[in-house]
């Protein structure tokens, strides 16, 4: 498994391209993408979460990553990031297993690396 | 359409054949779908917000219903409700717009009779 | 749910449409699809719940009444088609289970159906 | 099956249902929906083709209902029709089969009334 | 593609990552998922086959690659194998041709490595 | 990302094991998706898009890549190309984003190569 900045640098080289050729349908869509996760109603958590699990039962690893990133961003908690994965897990069966499989994995380098960068911060 | 009353029914009916012929496996898996809603670190309405996003993208109608439903008796807004379906809107694509509109038939339908009994029960 | 009966009717009248218009291409498909559950290493009832199940996790109605039919015709028994059920279940997740219902549902229709022409016969 | 006009009725009225709820993210999504099947390098049946095989491989019977309508507004030929059809069919396999039959059915529906509109006008 | 050892140890991994996290209803299902595979009206080999063509179908590599090491274990041969791939193919296109290929790949593999086993023993 | 040509070599290496184990069913498969995408009523270039818009709907990389090849070799512009991978992109929403991105760095590779090729060859 490729490393979470591994895949960010991966999907920016590969967003460069896609802009490269982009029409104006493939742009709007990329713009109203960034905006239905935005603030409102609900709070930006709970939106990532709705990502993360629609992204989770249509198992797109990718999809999965980049939500999973968010949500760490946004302050979601071990607790909370298990009952939505299990949510997405009872809903879209074993042959979602795999897909979180690499959530949790995904989950894990993220919190571990968070903690370490907390501890260098606090020296 | 049917309305959501004779879904309920219909529903209850063929979930009475299942349990004619379900063995362990079967009524295992039930009973653990209906703990992964439960009240935990995230309340019960975001987990129906969980469920029904997760429903629309995989394009399911008689699961949209149920989660739209549950979703009604939780206390979701109109506006918690529309930022959710449009998530899934954009997660899955112009292939969800027939279940989204049944969707939204739905919540429509449970928001006017709804409307209509505390307007009986005021009088 | 229209009945079993009903279903296999509109199924035919459908097949002579597509007929109408098919080139040698989707004519080809439909005989491929008649061979590969022929009896072979596998007998045709094992082939029947592979197709029953591939049907199920792929939630497609139709394509699950039409092997609910041909296990029943193969001569399948009830620990059978519960055991092969719950594995799509498990696999599919709950999305499956609308589908899982009226796979039981058609199933007991057949059960039914032929318990009691089986009693006429035996007058 | 619900006929094609039956069918068109009963999207228009849920469409209003849709606008009664929907934000600037579903009404943009709309919009969208549209620009992208509008003529350009690639003429607009062809893009209506698309349209249709993407909703046959993901087994969306409204979808396949109203790109076939659009097909047939926009003069798509039997033949190319039906090798459009095949196409989605060898991709998506035996589980298109009941949606490649409502679609072949729509079809022969568009083309009979088209057919004795004609006829009339010759007259 | 990884070998068949190199995706165990791999999957061993992320599972320990998982149970880290896991509540009770991922654990549970993980159990539940053990269950429904063990002898019954149904031989296990049947249970892995029923278990491999939903995987296939569903076009998961991870899932294949389980289910084709489990009918291994349980002497699946070359004949039953084919003929439930040949049905994962008719029913879900073209499409699963990638998975296809690597299910055979991963089956190829184990069939080696046991003939060499086999052939060490022998002597 | 592997390049167009190892994913090719890979490609053969894997249809070789397909074919040590494939029956008259699969080959026949095969045979038939070739058959499909031959010149008829629609030019084979269109066929292509078809292939390519529901390889990418039903996101299968391999298939993605294989239609790409097949429209960069049978003349497809740019233009066409973004008009295509637009509509599925509509269609299946943003968790064929990831999809999308690897089909156009696929379709840049060949154009970048055809490119130096072709100023070869003028040379």
């Amino acid at each position: 498994m490729p490393s979470m900045s591994d895949f960010q640098q991966e999907r920016d080289r590969l967003n460069d391209i896609v802009m490269k050729y982009a029409g104006q349908g493939i742009k709007r869509f990329y713009s109203l993408d960034g905006q239905v996760y935005r603030d409102g109603a609900l709070p930006v958590k709970t939106k990532e979460l709705l990502g993360l699990v629609a992204s989770l039962v249509l198992r797109c690893d990718d999809c999965i990553k980049y939500h999973i990133a968010r949500c760490h961003e946004t302050g979601v908690s071990d607790a909370e990031m298990e009952e939505s994965l299990a949510i997405a897990l009872i809903v879209g069966g074993s042959i979602t297993i795999p897909h979180m499989r690499r959530a949790f994995a995904a989950w894990d380098e993220l919190k571990t690396a968070h903690h370490g960068d907390t501890e260098n911060t606090e020296k």
